[in-house]
């Protein structure tokens, strides 16, 4: 286990022993995310920035608000977390992102990005109307700079004299950066002429040609070396300092303490940093080791996964229909390589447009590719279209633009509370003109996109992450169709997406008690199949799904037969009024009793309470 | 009626021509909203340039976006819509925003500001790729350009050779316009040194003071004047002209001309205009103006409303607790006083936040005050709530912070399908953590806002536009807890909010059909009256509400019930799967059967279908 000193000892501590800390840190990090699995890249990069915060700053008494959580895990060591580090993402173990229910240390939620500034502008506000002494700081990374909401933060932050923005440039979303806001930061870092750091952030650019490569033409690079010492911060009323060199303990600590002491503003420090940094695999390729599921700690090979999964079907057919539909354009905010849409880019680069974490401008984007008559399919986390909601209802939905939205990360995930898809059907059930599908297999999802290429209205298509581990051949797609997969006269299983597997193997194991269960793939939860629902609605019944119970499969049957049926009705899903936790995705479906055995069981139980 | 030319006549009008057909249409536009109500100011502020662009470009061959549609009402008039224009935002009539369903003319749906950049991006790039010629002009007004998605939208916006941005700035969001875009601005306007339209525009700016008002002193105005020749929308790419005098109609038609032939990338051309323009009651007080019931078309005198509304209420309420409370802190998202908080910014400026048009950082920056320990209350319109979903969940609900969430302006409103509340719940609902109330009368209103102060959680109060018209004194609130108003053996209705009225009413109709019916006032969506619900479960249930039925009241009770329950529910609320239209309220509920009489007659038809 690594040795983190006592806070007071460390603030004794001088730049050779908090490089010895940052190095030791780094290799805790590497191990444990190794064996555990999770985010690797980020968290390298910021561990001076991180560190040099500490040491100047009194955290958590001056707050240090996360952007895009994923950077903490050198926060996480820092304070008070070392000793149960080895435990990171396991379930009952520290989360992979801060916690204010996990550690007083960590303010606020921070697993969505773009929303730092916002808080840390509300913070400030909130102390000085207390009169609480101090800094609060918020921490950029990783593309945040991007999301509209920063925007809406930083144009926000002006007067607030407590305020520190600390933005961590490190060249990258999750993917490469992109966009004007990006081109921007790099044309400040090649033309700081009026930088005093100059020679010195030259040099570190010389060693990262990545930087470097961002200032296209040598013409360009000497135009930006002429700019004025004016940034669009400064225009904004947030005074801009740097670019500083993000991993040198010796720059970076004598500035924030200039910051802390004689800085009476908003300041908004720019500090370049390297993705992946001290771990020479995830250095050279920053974006496959962004977030893993597992890795060598020395060679970075990959922990073998499943050869087959719902991304990559998904880009897989998605690549093969833009064969034959010339007119297919995809979107993705970001996770080009998480939906699985890398081959649909290799194949179509024009076609395809990762827009970076801009949910928003992503869906009216694509509203307006569909205004002028192009098949636009966008590919999101379920989690992350709940930043697009308003987009998906007004832009697309009340226009009836034949938009694909393609969730993935549907249902739970191991990343926790922020990154379950677990709400989508409850907000999307209400909208009109949508059809929404659910695919139980890989199979079955290319199917459905083959379904969804004939339909002229917005459609949704949800499915999680990984594999259903099922090869079933699907029965051909018919608009609001469910599919009966056995037939038993004692009880109903309707399921949702891969809970179809649980509820075959549910019916299983009630066989073997000698319940006969029907089960049912629900397949469409928009338009929902009525005729089937009335079939069975005098057999008492089970919805399965891998939402929350209030507003997806289970709302959507209770809905269709509430009028008439007499028969009563158990919800399966995730109904709990607080977070569900992170950890590995069956465990925790076993503790809220959602895996077949389970199930079955729930359903035995649910028969004996209704009167004969 | 106003006499419009046909299309080929108007593209030879001369300036004289055109100013002619401004002032008409201005009059038309005046006589118009005073009778039916709807955006006044904004639409005159914009008459003259959505006449040149009309002039100028070939719209709609060339579509014309709006962002913030409520300026588009010449538009209406110049796209063949003059005969009908008496029937504006009445129920069968035209619609007070743009919408594609109406006419061809219109582009995509835009009630909701901040979209039209990231729209308008999209149809240049699917044009593009169509190989259709033309331009595509975004028209941006009344602070849309604060919203994130704006920034997205802009950021994205580099290498369209289609693209055009006109920045329609009357210095006003909805309410004056508020943050660091805004400043920057008015920076821009104050220090155009570099514009070779320097003196029209300066001797523009001396007869507007509040544009020359936003340079706060002498010396900034010199320091700006000096600024060079670059401005923030050139640094991310988009050629920036600008600003011109946005009245005259000699000066925007050859610059217009100048961009549809001689610019070959994107632009935005900044428009100064003035809000209410040709209105002398609408100029002087255009936030008064800017959305209205009806009033007198010359003296401005506005049409009598009721004396108390739930806005009122709210306002009232929010003051007397800011005394009681010196932690209490009120948010807006530029609805100050349509949401009722002008009291509470009179009585205590700096405890009151306009944030402009930016939900999402609404939600992020409360946060950030709840988490310094103010007591904060997000005043917003239930639809512009969806803007802001995911930092409710996110950075509230998950954190468990005891923000209070007052949405207006739920259930529908007489604007129609882009602005109608009906959707909050089936979202809000399924989030952690979160108390739900919606009160049936002002005074619950008022008492529920003393519960709510003793809440630690996150918590939604829901209501809606306008009054109860019903002075009940509510009894004392209680946390779970509904209130039953009225006992019968027959049926139980369910109502939530001020629906409550409307099922007093039907009760009555009922029980002169000899059916004696119970109803109960909801109170709380969540947590749900689970002993309320049990009590009644084995009488045919109505639940009555004024939200969409697939995410409310309805099934709330579903929910509680579905496990146990034999009798059958009728759920009444919209549930239709295309859009509610505009008009007014009353008679929509008609049309869809939710008022007193006609949920009577469906109660009564439910009760037959139950066999005994």
């Amino acid at each position: 286990m690594i040795e983190i000193p006592e806070k007071a000892d460390f603030k004794r501590f001088d730049i050779a022993q908090l490089e010895k800390l940052c190095a030791d840190m780094r290799q805790e990090i590497i191990r444990t995310v190794a064996a555990n699995g999770g985010h690797l890249s980020s968290s390298l990069g910021c561990v001076e920035v991180i560190t040099a915060l500490h040491y100047v700053f009194d955290i958590p008494a001056e707050p240090l608000v996360f952007d895009v959580g994923h950077q903490a895990l050198a926060h996480k060591l820092l304070t008070g977390r070392a000793a149960e580090f080895a435990t990171l993402r396991q379930k009952g173990g520290i989360s992979g992102f801060p916690s204010p229910l996990e550690s007083s240390a960590d303010t606020g939620i921070s697993g969505h990005a773009g929303v730092a500034i916002s808080q840390a502008v509300g913070l400030a506000d909130g102390r000085a109307a207390n009169a609480v002494p101090g800094k609060v700081i918020a921490l950029l990374g990783d593309g945040a700079m991007t999301c509209g909401v920063s925007w809406e933060g930083l144009t926000s932050a002006a007067g607030r004299k407590n305020l520190v923005i600390i933005l961590n440039d490190n060249n990258m979303a999750i993917a490469r950066n992109v966009g004007a806001t990006a081109r921007y930061l790099s044309r400040i870092i090649s033309g700081a002429r009026y930088n005093r750091l100059k020679e010195k952030v030259r040099l570190f650019l010389q060693t990262h040609k990545t930087l470097y490569r961002a200032a296209d033409k040598i013409d360009d690079f000497l135009k930006s070396a002429l700019m004025p010492p004016s940034t669009i911060f400064q225009e904004l009323g947030v005074r801009y300092i740097g670019p500083v060199h993000g991993h040198d303990l010796a720059e970076l600590i004598p500035l924030f303490r200039q910051v802390r002491d004689n800085i009476n503003g908003p300041v908004l420090v720019h500090v370049i940093t390297q993705k992946g940094k001290g771990c020479p695999f995830a250095e050279k390729d920053p974006e496959l080791y962004h977030g893993i599921g597992g890795c060598d700690p020395v060679t970075g090979e990959m922990k073998k996964s499943s050869s087959t999964s719902f991304s990559k079907a998904f880009g897989e057919k998605l690549t093969e229909l833009g064969k034959t539909h010339p007119e297919l354009e995809a979107i993705t905010a970001s996770m080009l390589d998480g939906t699985g849409l890398t081959p649909f880019k290799n194949a179509y680069p024009e076609r395809c447009h990762d827009v970076g974490i801009e949910e928003e401008h992503a869906v009216a984007y694509a509203a307006g590719l569909a205004m002028a008559h192009r098949r636009v399919v966008v590919a999101l986390y379920s989690t992350f279209a709940q930043r697009a909601l308003d987009n998906i209802y007004h832009d697309v939905a009340l226009a009836k633009l034949p938009v694909i939205f393609a969730l993935d990360r549907a249902g739970i995930v191991a990343d926790g509370p922020t990154h379950h898809g677990i709400y989508d059907l409850g907000f999307l059930r209400q909208m009109p003109n949508m059809e929404i599908l659910a695919p139980a297999t890989e199979l079955e999802l290319k199917a459905m996109l083959d379904y969804l290429m004939t339909v002229n209205t917005p459609a949704v298509i949800r499915y999680p992450r990984g594999t259903s581990r099922c090869e079933r051949i699907p029965s051909p797609i018919e608009r609001g169709k469910a599919e009966v997969l056995r037939e038993g006269k004692d009880l109903v299983i309707w399921a949702l997406g891969t809970m179809t597997q649980t509820a075959l193997e549910s019916a299983e194991i009630l066989a073997g008690s000698g319940i006969q269960a029907t089960v049912i793939n629900a397949r469409f939860v928009k338009p929902f199949d009525i005729g089937l629902a009335r079939r069975f609605a005098a057999i008492p019944t089970v919805t399965l799904e891998d939402h929350h119970t209030s507003g997806g499969l289970g709302a959507a049957l209770e809905e269709t037969l509430s009028a008439i049926r007499h028969v009563p009705l158990l919800r399966c899903g995730w109904s709990i009024d607080s977070p569900i936790p992170h950890g590995n995705t069956d465990q925790i479906k076993m503790q809220y009793q959602l895996d077949a055995a389970s199930v079955a069981a729930r359903a035995k139980n649910f028969l004996t309470t209704i009167p004969e």
